[in-house]
């Protein structure tokens, strides 16, 4: 399954790879990759096996779970259809409260004692899908992990979710794209080593750039 | 279904009534109505009822339509579910550009030609649909014109919309709400004098509080 959502998110460039030129992220900072698994929900095709996807992850890690929730904004059309394929109540998670009304995180309605899989697109450090997860603790619910369509494999991204004890599935992962984008003659060898030297140090390979 | 939907607004307290003791909305002005379809998120029964309904409104009213387009925040979940049930593409259109990257407030890929309707939760005086539909018409697309679970009915929005030539339908509205209310033993035939006097003038009704 890995490698077919990584060939999806190839073919449709929702993952670009440009080792010889960079992306700048809203960071700052240099990299050789930049994704944005937003425009899957253009694809139905591809949209449907990331479904399928999310959906066997769910019911081999999280079979337990009794609701969704999905980071917004770009959690959110996954979370919906995901919610919908296993017939569950779903929220979402604003990354700030509203400026007016109620001052909640937590759109929606969830009931305390939920069992919830947060639904995000991308995990990079983490920072989104554990705001997430404490936003739902702090409504009553459990958080039994989070489910992501794409990891970049970093470091610090695996650090954080294991400093707050957060599990997290992904469909498929920087190794299985970077593998893929070879297979498919998008990049050469000594470029995959570029990508690779990037994963083990994205700070210092930004600085090199 | 106006009226099935109507019922199921009320039983999720999507929508609530208080005419005697009014909201305050973010506008500042007073109203006698409160309305958070979002909640309609989290019960898999009326969501899958307001899916169905939005299917039948666009099969009557927009039956050549090529995409779907979201209202961010709260029109992503029920654009994505129409989009799937219709087996389109789907994008999202943000209420303001994003600080960094591209500046597009379209996420996800509309091509240009594409026939859209909008999706939004609730139309109050129009301004968030308006928005969407110019953006998508700035991409180069089509508007066949805006789908919403519910309108207030006010005098501002048909004008709004009317000044636009942007169409527009709704699942139910004001009117059979407030019929169903009084059906339900909800309100008083008093109390729904004050909700319709609300709607001939929202501004002079809030003055009065």
């Amino acid at each position: 399954m890995n490698k077919q959502i990584a060939n999806h998110l190839l073919s449709i460039e929702a993952v670009s790879l440009k080792p010889e030129a960079p992306f700048t992220w809203s960071s700052g900072l240099k990299a050789p990759i930049y994704c944005d698994n937003r425009v899957t929900m253009s694809y139905p095709d591809v949209r449907r096996d990331l479904i399928l996807g999310f959906v066997k992850l769910i019911n081999t890690h999280y079979p337990e779970v009794t609701a969704i929730a999905g980071t917004a904004t770009a959690g959110i059309p996954h979370a919906a259809w995901v919610a919908e394929e296993l017939g569950l109540p779903m929220v979402y998670v604003r990354s700030k409260p509203k400026e007016h009304g109620k001052k909640s995180l937590i759109e929606g309605r969830l009931k305390k004692g939920d069992r919830v899989v947060v639904i995000e697109d991308l995990i990079s450090t983490g920072g989104s899908s554990i705001h997430a997860a404490k936003a739902v603790k702090e409504a009553g619910a459990h958080v039994l992990g989070v489910a992501a369509i794409f990891t970049y494999g970093l470091a610090k991204g695996k650090e954080a979710f294991d400093a707050c004890e957060l599990d997290y599935q992904t469909i498929t992962d920087f190794k299985a794209l970077v593998t893929e984008a070879v297979n498919r003659g998008e990049i050469t060898a000594n470029e995959q080593n570029l990508l690779l030297s990037w994963q083990q140090d994205p700070i210092g390979w930004s600085q090199q750039q």
